[in-house]
């Protein structure tokens, strides 16, 4: 029998963790397919022509693409513990932050790729400026979602799970508790519940993955 | 009486045309506030004080800024006259158009500011190439959103109306009936529309802003 859902992913990007922590949240059963970056699949090439990138969910045989787009059709259509708030103007914060750490915080790291020494420090210096903002809209809450974790809370931490796996590759420190203290005790948190943790590899796996990757961005930046 | 709904925008830009027309879609009334991007108010910076830009819209003095989330926004406040599909799918599909529009074609938009000659006009056939995914995507339809203009409708139009302003002041032709056949025919047919038109300044004007400010970027990016 064919699955109903499937998951094209990698374990380690947080892009498809992502999916996997909303899917579970939700209850739905999925069959994860695990894709090799440096020799796509032909289904996933198909299934995303466009970006031709993980993570892809297959639903009834007809892909969803972008992490973002994709949690919002998982809301869309099983209604059982909401991941957005109900309240429009709620919904829209936490999509505009989503908005933001995809876009604004992501393409500084993107550029951090190609810098080096004080440049790099100083768009690391400036990831962390951005990322105080997300600090402060957590202030006084237990989740970004409120009493139970949500949109944005998937969105925000396997992001900056990454990013602090990434900073000890780089051997950088610019998340750190005295830098961001309320998203690092909320990342301590969630880290904890079985179901977050449960989406992510290894942190052996995930530490050897991300240095074979920044090893490849250094080469393919240098062309 | 304070006004319920404000926008804040500018005249020509897509973004605050995109949400000028769902509110005018909607039958929302609303004070427009129209902003001088040379000389911002403080108003709109604390509004927005994340990207200190426009559109944003007030709701009952809170703001919301990121013409996407707006549009999110008004569809989830004013449920008459719907502008997103019902169908997950459909929204996904939807959605997913709409960020590539406003990430990977923009993007490549940006860059072209700073490339000239050979690298400008190659730029302009990656974008052309882009947009002709947009093109396919339309055909056989009245609109994207089906029978009536939806969200994908609004988001699209005026990119694609202020990119034909914006090649002819650079004297550049990339969108074309020839290039993009279908995306041609359908921009004609939502201009002749009274309330599409409505949210345009004058073609005049309009070109004398983009004249003005494209000069304005090659400035700034000379820096």
């Amino acid at each position: 029998m064919v699955a109903e859902v499937k998951l094209f992913g990698t374990l380690p990007s947080p892009f498809s963790q992502r999916i996997e922590l909303a899917l579970k949240l939700k209850g739905v059963e999925y069959e994860y397919v695990e894709e090799d970056l440096s020799n796509k699949s032909s289904l996933l090439l198909e299934y995303n022509p466009v970006h031709r990138k993980i993570p892809v969910l297959v639903h009834n045989g007809k892909p969803i693409a972008e992490s973002l787009v994709i949690l919002e059709y998982i809301e869309d259509t099983w209604n059982n513990n909401p991941i957005l708030p109900k309240d429009p103007y709620d919904r829209a914060t936490v999509r505009f932050w989503a908005k933001f750490l995809d876009e604004t915080i992501l393409q500084l790291v993107i550029k951090s790729r190609d810098a080096t020494g004080e440049e790099k420090k100083r768009i690391f210096e400036e990831v962390v400026k951005q990322l105080k903002l997300l600090d402060k809209e957590l202030e006084g809450k237990e989740f970004f979602g409120g009493q139970s974790i949500g949109y944005l809370d998937i969105v925000v931490f396997y992001m900056i799970y990454w990013y602090q796996l990434r900073q000890e590759v780089m051997e950088l420190a610019f998340i750190t508790e005295e830098n961001l203290p309320i998203l690092w005790k909320w990342s301590k948190k969630l880290l904890e519940i079985a179901m977050v943790k449960g989406c992510l590899p290894s942190r052996d796996i995930h530490l050897a993955y991300l240095r074979a990757r920044i090893g490849g961005d250094a080469k393919s930046t240098s062309k």
